[in-house]
């Protein structure tokens, strides 16, 4: 039996349905899937998906079956609609239309009308007797036959078009007559003929097979290869083509078209909305031409139609289980579907379609789950600009550039180019915009104090983005165009014009991290409903329907992931944010930041500084508690959840001042002179230094270090016992590579822990274990799990090792590579399943092979993605970490995987 | 039936044997040997290392059947000798005396005359009427066994002695009376009993078993844990005990002890070569304190001894097939054994002895080639100082510090501190050795115009240590003591006392890359033989019996390994010594060498200051010439042997001016302003350049560069063959992590390569492959096999990501990580195979499965490192390339690998 391509559909019953999206495309399944529920859909029938496959696997041929299948389908379109292709008295007109289980600009869109030629067009007047509309419908099919099929420019038609309208003496295309449409439809085929050497093809055949193959031909231009690149489609999915019958939304006054969505798709209310033309087709909707009606107005023009339309949205949603975006036409009063898809929404509408749907009993809670994208919610918990200022402010000139957004959320101050100010402003009560080349960890404390953060360089995973991520403040990065002056004071950007608008520190920015567009003026920014809630908690639940809707989909979440969410945490107040949106333990606290606070820092430089271990001994004392009282308030913020502590990480020249001043200050401080300071500096200075003397070399160099560390860590912990609160410390090793190094810091780590306990006379529970983030531990998890009590994964140094991309480095190449397809995301973005997942597959079986009951956690950036979150969930790790600002996009991804999997067994 | 701990040895029958080294250590083992054939051995047994493991792993307790077997055989041994344990007529004595596998200091050594107490001793004087030597066996006795057993301080012991001595009013030991001895056992036992709290143990019964005890305790000492951690010896080994009756060289004159090898350990020459003391015990031959006589005076002295010590050298040369080390004891003209093994012998000794034992049909030659140590070939084939020479500047304090020894090899010249300056004073035929903090590929030009370098900073990985073994130069780093200073032009080192010396530039300085040593002053060097004969040919091979041996050997090689061995080499010359020493191919030919000199590096700027395509393309179009003409000079040196050429590697940074001179100099020549310049510095610098744009990473974002360097091989290719030689290119691409990133580049380079096929209408067949040294590459091998014929492994770069260690910045940290035994060895030099070699387990298995004949080789430093070279042969590569120099370490090594496979299976 030969293999069947072509699946038609019409007389209420169609060969294919809604689930076979990857072989019909979605258009192609949903349009399947509404003639067998009986909703009228002009007849017609899908090429599948394997065609193209086919295609593209034996070098641009067809399979030998397909040309008898579409025959035979063409003459049951023939016999379903009694109409003929090509005939003179009733002829068949068809559309053809691209369309893949996605939908992708960039593909061949659509031919309409096909079929017309110099006789059928008898027909169709015939038929309609209507002249002028036949011979327009003629000529529109002509010029969008030749663009996308033959490729042939816009432009040539359009002048035809223009010329004759000025011969007529006319403005508009409307007051065209029939004779002068004739005339263009003469002078198209023409123009077609010289630039083609060949008459315009007359045979409906002949039409058919053309566009057939304009569609998949177009499946691999250059433009569809890169949006497929972008969005992280697979090419080997293809396309189906989509050929149906014609219905007219042109022909007269009981004719139109529109295109509406079940529910309000801003804000989600349960009512039909949608806009309509009547006398017009569905392009005319989209082009923007003539305003369309809303929806309601249809009600008072053909009554009988609107109700079938609002039944037929009814049923739909019914029968999806989703909001719908569909397109609709009216041909003599007689409405037919023309498409129906899930339709997009915001944020806003998002939560309350699927909380509705709930309440209304459409849908269970599993599936409201699914419905929410999770990438949605950091929008919904930013801080937002107060919409009609902002819209004033673009009006009246106030933007100014535009950079990656980096950080969703509104922010406006004060500008502010260096982390000092920032910090001194603040203080003051000042609300600050830090702008600068990029940030380092010495800027932390300024970009704290900020509102927002905006820099010249660096990509979406540079050290502004991902603290300003963590901090969940508003950032723009990589605004190319800026210029930053530290000398001047002052920054510059260059506009698209040539000129360039220069504005002076203290002037006054707004930036808005949803869109990456910057203004030169205050706007006024006001709090997410939900922060208000729950964090905040200056507004009640009561006044907030989102706020109420949110809750109960978060507590869904709960009901169906597996996976439990941490966040990664080095304060008692982001500890508490992340518990008020529902973390239940903290996965990465890292104890580096604590030292860089004013008070901190300057005895963390005299310990770098020392020459000895008695030098270095003294300074850590003073550390010490310092970091103690702050491991004891966050084990209160936590009261009884898991707190994974690492130790210190970042190379030592980290903590060592950047400028001359500071240099100064330093070696005054320490009675050093400023040259015995910059030859520490120099000796510890390192050409790579994401490779270089950090994570457990600096615990294995200086044991002391550990020492205090894990004393802050278990005093910590016996104080905060004595006063009932329970604690669970994590220890957790930095950049373990070989099982060795663990096992020689577990016995420092061990030891103290004793010592103390016995001094105490206390016993404190405490787990012991490691990040995997060098890929030598991945490779050797076994031997590193005899140490190891739990895993981290730190998939941010994983990646970096693993693919050999610095971080700070890969804005130089990582935005081509991602363009060329290279890798489908931004590794620091998303994980890298296909390679860094592999090392962590490895490390996941290895490790579980020595130490059956492993806990295994993600710490990395990575922890608040979807995507991988999605994919630690099937890993089966037990938990992910990630900022407190992400904690419900990972609770909200985990429940997705989970009932994901559920429902696939 | 109970385990057998304990093994006898005695009256011509052991047993045990030579082959069970690692159940009786080495000593026991050739004890059980040499009793086996006859050899007179003193009777003893052999405590197994079964005992030492069950030891450690049994919370330090023996098994329970040790005692009884341990009691058997020393009954066993009365019977044998006659004598009794403790007897006041007959005493037995023995020494006991440690002895693992593999020798090891740090472990407990050697307990002699064990058995004396106050009662034996009378037997011990009735037998040999000697009471003067039998209270000095007993002081001994009690020195070393309260030393090693009871850990106390010898000079405890050296006091009492001294003090009799000045009582006795004599100098020397051997003067003291039987009385004095008498007054100083009874002092000896004192002490022990106030430092101890305990009599002096008299029972024998408890000496051995506290001396079994000490032996077994000092196997996990911190010196010998730390001497096993720096020779890669397991320490799951564990040490036999060796308990054996005591003979006596020092009861009387016809009594003596030495020790002696088979054959000359210096040179090799056939003659046996020992030294000898009369009426002595064998510790006297090592202290030094007599001068002994060579073996010859020993004919004379005890005729019929002498000539059976030389009959048993012959025996056990036959016998172990190999030179032996041996110690012997004469005791009242009776000649014993006391051990034999294999001798340590300089590297010109080990050709000698196996090309000699070959030729005296005594070994083949696969033995033969087993005899010589890989690492041993490299100080063969580099330059020495006249020894003379340096042995008189020494005597006259030319010493001035010392480094690590990171290229072997002697160098004297000049001191210049700039590459400029070596290459400006070469050119005056002057010598040179460059001195820097460290060393730049911006130095090569000047490495290679100097005899030496000398570095203050850098471990034995460092850049310049890492060229210089490259250029075979003599190299010397890491010396902590030495200051460079540029501006003054001098060079300082510390000395031990605190004072320093300071030399000026072009001052002479020599340099040791064998010791590490630095001397001030000129000292003569010479070619090595080798050299002079095969690469230099200014000697023939028939006046140097060195080099005939070496041909041979290098012959052996041949007929036995599996991997071939080719070199990475850079240039024509280098390809020409590569031939010369045996290499197959070129494994490695970096193209970016080719850019430093003087001519390119200028085009090179240019090129990477281009603003746009056309900028750059243009620079190419200058570089190309250059580029195709190294390429036909090093297809006309290689002759039809493939040529493995990797495209551009390094960040483009590199060849960027490091000084303000240089950077003048550019902008000048390039018509642009300093500040221009400085900006795209600015622009390309990088925080990570080792994980940043580099490799392939280049070459797709201009792929103008990859099209340039193809053109530049395939025209090369071309222009070869038209002369009618033969050409194997292989085109590398660097820093692959990704199949895509290589599909991208395979696109370009098959591209321009058919384009020049057809241009010049000739074919060249060519390979297309990569490296493999980024660890997502080796995880996705499969994939990448897809586009690749060939893998080479990048073990350089494979080691800084899998474990992420910075060559560079190494010296931090991993001297001490290979000092605590982290590491074993230092992974840059000997490859990580429990991490990184399983990286390349998976690459090789992922890479056959797509591509089962893929080509598979190695071309990082390790290629030509022996154990490395090993474990390439296991994984199933064709090929490892190195240094031109390393090409015959490797071939031995290759075949050394092939001969263990098959004598094992």
């Amino acid at each position: 039996m030969s293999k069947k391509y072509v699946y038609f559909f019409g007389n209420q019953k169609a060969e294919g349905n809604a689930t076979q999206k990857n072989l019909l495309g979605g258009k192609g399944a949903n349009l399947a899937e509404m003639t067998n529920l009986g909703i009228p859909v002009p007849p017609g029938f899908t090429i599948s998906t394997e065609v193209c496959t086919h295609f593209y696997e034996h070098g641009n041929t067809y399979p030998i079956e397909l040309k008898e299948q579409i025959n035979e389908k063409i003459s049951e379109l023939e016999k379903t609609t009694g109409k003929i292709f090509g005939d003179d008295k009733n002829p068949l007109l068809v559309s053809v239309r691209s369309g893949g289980a996605v939908s992708m600009p960039g593909m061949m869109d659509t031919v309409l009308n096909l079929g017309l030629n110099d006789n059928s067009i008898k027909g169709l007047i015939e038929q309609t007797g209507n002249e002028r509309f036949a011979y327009d419908s003629y000529r529109r099919f002509i010029q969008m036959f030749s663009n996308v099929v033959y490729n042939m420019d816009h432009h040539k038609f359009e002048n035809i078009l223009e010329a004759q309208k000025k011969a007529a003496n006319v403005t508009d295309d409307t007051e065209l007559s029939a004779d002068d449409l004739k005339i263009i439809v003469e002078e198209y085929k023409k123009i077609f003929k010289s630039e083609k050497s060949m008459e315009f093809p007359q045979e409906p055949q002949k039409q058919l097979e053309e566009s057939i193959n304009a569609v998949f031909a177009s499946w691999m231009n250059p433009r569809a290869n890169t949006y497929r690149n972008l969005n992280n489609i697979s090419h080997s999915l293809g396309t189906a083509v989509n050929v149906q019958s014609m219905v007219f939304g042109n022909m007269g006054d009981d004719c139109g078209t529109g295109v509406g969505f079940t529910r309000n798709p801003a804000t989600g209310e349960n009512i039909f909305f949608g806009e309509f033309l009547m006398n017009a087709q569905g392009e005319d909707v989209v082009a923007g031409i003539r305003t369309p009606l809303t929806i309601d107005k249809l009600e008072n023009i053909l009554p009988h139609a609107y109700k079938e339309l609002l039944d037929i949205a009814q049923t739909l949603e019914k029968h999806y289980k989703d909001m719908q975006d569909i397109e609709f036409t009216i041909e003599k009063e007689k409405l037919y579907l023309l498409q129906t898809r899930s339709g997009k929404r915001t944020s806003f509408a998002a939560f309350r379609v699927a909380y509705d749907m709930v309440k209304e009993e459409l849908i269970d809670e599993k599936r409201a789950l699914m419905l929410i994208d999770p990438n949605s919610l950091p929008s919904l918990l930013a801080k937002i600009f107060d919409a009609e200022e902002k819209q004033k402010a673009l009006e009246n000139g106030a933007y100014i550039g535009k950079g990656l957004a980096a950080g969703p959320g509104a922010a406006s101050g004060k500008i502010v180019l260096s982390a000092e100010k920032a910090v001194e402003l603040k203080k003051n009560n000042e609300s600050v915009i830090l702008v600068r080349h990029e940030t380092s960890p010495e800027d932390i404390a300024g970009m704290h104090s900020a509102e927002g953060i905006l820099t010249s360089k660096g990509g979406m995973t540079s050290h502004a983005a991902v603290v300003a991520r963590g901090m969940n403040k508003p950032c723009i990065v990589g605004c190319s165009d800026l210029e930053v002056n530290y000398e001047d004071r002052t920054i510059t950007c260059r506009q698209n014009d040539g000129n360039s608008v220069t504005l002076k520190e203290n002037d006054w920015l707004s930036i808005d991290g949803f869109t990456g567009e910057i203004l030169g003026k205050k706007i006024n920014t006001i709090s997410s409903e939900i922060e208000q809630v729950f964090v905040d908690k200056n507004k009640t639940i009561e006044s907030s329907r989102l706020a109420q809707e949110y809750k109960h989909i978060m507590e869904w979440t709960d009901k169906f992931a597996r996976l439990k969410v941490r966040a990664n945490s080095d304060t008692p107040y982001d500890s508490a944010v992340a518990r008020s949106y529902g973390a239940q333990g903290i996965g990465l606290c890292r104890t580096e930041h604590m030292f860089f606070d004013s008070g901190r820092i300057s005895a963390m430089r005299e310990m770098i500084l020392s020459s000895d271990k008695e030098g270095r001994k003294n300074a850590l004392n003073k550390l010490l508690p310092f970091q103690k009282q702050d491991f004891i308030d966050i084990f209160k913020e936590m009261k009884g959840l898991p707190v994974t502590i690492r130790l210190l990480d970042p190379p030592l020249h980290e903590f060592l001042p950047h400028d001359k001043d500071a240099l100064k200050e330093l070696a005054d401080t320490l009675g050093k002179t400023e040259k015995e300071i910059k030859n520490r500096m120099d000796e510890i200075a390192e050409l790579n230094p994401m490779l270089g003397h950090r994570g457990c070399r600096l615990g294995i160099s200086y044991p002391e270090i550990t020492e205090m560390q894990t004393r802050a860590i278990i005093e910590a912990a016996c104080e905060a016992k004595k006063e009932g609160i329970e604690v669970l410390p994590e220890i957790m090793v930095p950049l373990v590579g070989n099982y060795k190094e663990l096992a020689n810091q577990e016995k420092v780590i061990r030891e103290t822990a004793d010592n103390i306990m016995k001094e105490q006379n206390m016993q404190i529970e405490y787990l012991l274990g490691t990040m995997i983030e060098v890929p030598r531990a991945a490779i050797t998890a076994d031997e590193i799990a005899r140490h190891a009590e739990f895993f981290s994964f730190g998939t941010n140094d994983l990646t970096q090792m693993g693919a050999g991309f610095s971080r700070d480095d890969s804005g130089n190449f990582l935005p081509e590579y991602i363009a060329k397809g290279i890798y489908e995301n931004d590794p620091f973005a998303v994980l890298d399943q296909n390679g860094i997942g592999k090392l962590m597959e490895i490390a996941v079986e290895k490790g579980q092979k020595t130490r059956e009951n492993i806990k295994l956690g993600i710490c990395g950036e990575h922890g608040g993605e979807p995507l991988s979150v999605k994919f630690c969930h099937k890993l089966g790790l037990n938990y992910v970490s990630c900022s407190p600002y992400r904690v419900p996009v990972a609770r909200l991804a985990a429940a997705q995987a989970a009932i994901s999997e559920t429902s696939k067994s």
